[in-house]
């Protein structure tokens, strides 16, 4: 499992087994059952996770009460709340295994520690957060300018195994309509 | 002018001031006149820049035509279209200035040098990618769970000085509502 980790990094930079080997006891595997919570809102956000195997959903409640998703992450993808894990506050968010799930995870402070170890690692997580805020942007994007259909067609288009492998009512809620609403729009762009 | 852009990578990480010259070389000056746009939609958006004085601001046409603006970047900050500044893709943005700016600006190839040149910049530069994708992660969060007039009223909490800055229909666009609305929402928060 080491090694999804292992070529994740070599993506991004060149280090060598041994290398690896230290890098690699900064972390911690943990193994998450499908719906089981990592982070529950009010708490903070103690870990950063990189998933080696299965799928996590961020999402938040609503003042109705409603799960909104917010994000996912599956396999080679990092997720964390960023601003509790960094500033230590508590979450707004919630952080739940979709199906289950095999993480490694680092704390905060070891992160640091990681980091100042090993100085090309910041090359490493420079590239992960500057995807990440690509993608946040085109994101952000769409939010304001495509319609929820048109928003979900282009997600599907991007990432068809990803919206074949989610739960429906997971996707709408990522989405944000209701599941039948989902069903409706799937049938139309079949029919 | 380039003691504010040494400042801030002290805020980070330590360099002397040969360093500072070196690394400063591979930026330059620009000057961009009020309501100038250095990025147009369709074009490659070639530099990432680095607010010195002044106020950028990126946005996109809706199908409507009208301007949405998703982000704005005062001193200190620093602003591109990621995705076509480092895949040198047609942007889908434009960028243009607030008010008379003063940028550093610098290439993607230069960037790449500049950091294998000065690899500590690395981690200046893996604060800034994560700082803003932390910002944009909480930016979604509220363009899914507050109301219009929410979401003004915590963006008016948040940064009183640049909602008294920033032109009333610039505000609005990045609102995503009418200027008119936006006074009114003004109008009852005085009263």
């Amino acid at each position: 499992m080491s090694e999804i980790f292992k070529n994740h990094i070599e993506k991004f930079i060149k280090i060598n087994v041994k290398e690896f080997e230290d890098i690699f006891s900064f972390f911690q595997l943990q193994q998450v059952r499908k719906k089981e919570n990592v982070l529950v809102e009010g708490n903070v956000c103690k870990y950063h996770y990189f998933v080696l195997k299965g799928c996590l959903r961020k999402f938040f409640l609503t003042e109705k009460g409603t799960e909104q998703t917010t994000e996912f992450a599956i396999e080679t993808w990092w997720m964390t709340d960023h601003i509790s894990y960094e500033r230590r506050l508590p979450s707004e968010f919630f952080i739940q295994a979709v199906e289950n799930t095999e993480v490694l995870r680092i704390d905060s402070h070891s992160q640091e520690e990681l980091l100042k170890a090993f100085p090309k690692m910041e090359r490493y997580f420079r590239f992960i957060y500057q995807r990440a805020f690509a993608a946040s942007q085109m994101r952000i994007k769409y939010l304001y300018d495509l319609s929820k259909e048109d928003f979900f067609q282009h997600f599907n288009k991007l990432y068809p195994e990803f919206v074949q492998r989610i739960p429906q009512h997971l996707i709408a809620s990522f989405l944000g309509f209701t599941p039948e609403y989902l069903s409706e729009i799937r049938k139309r762009s079949h029919s």
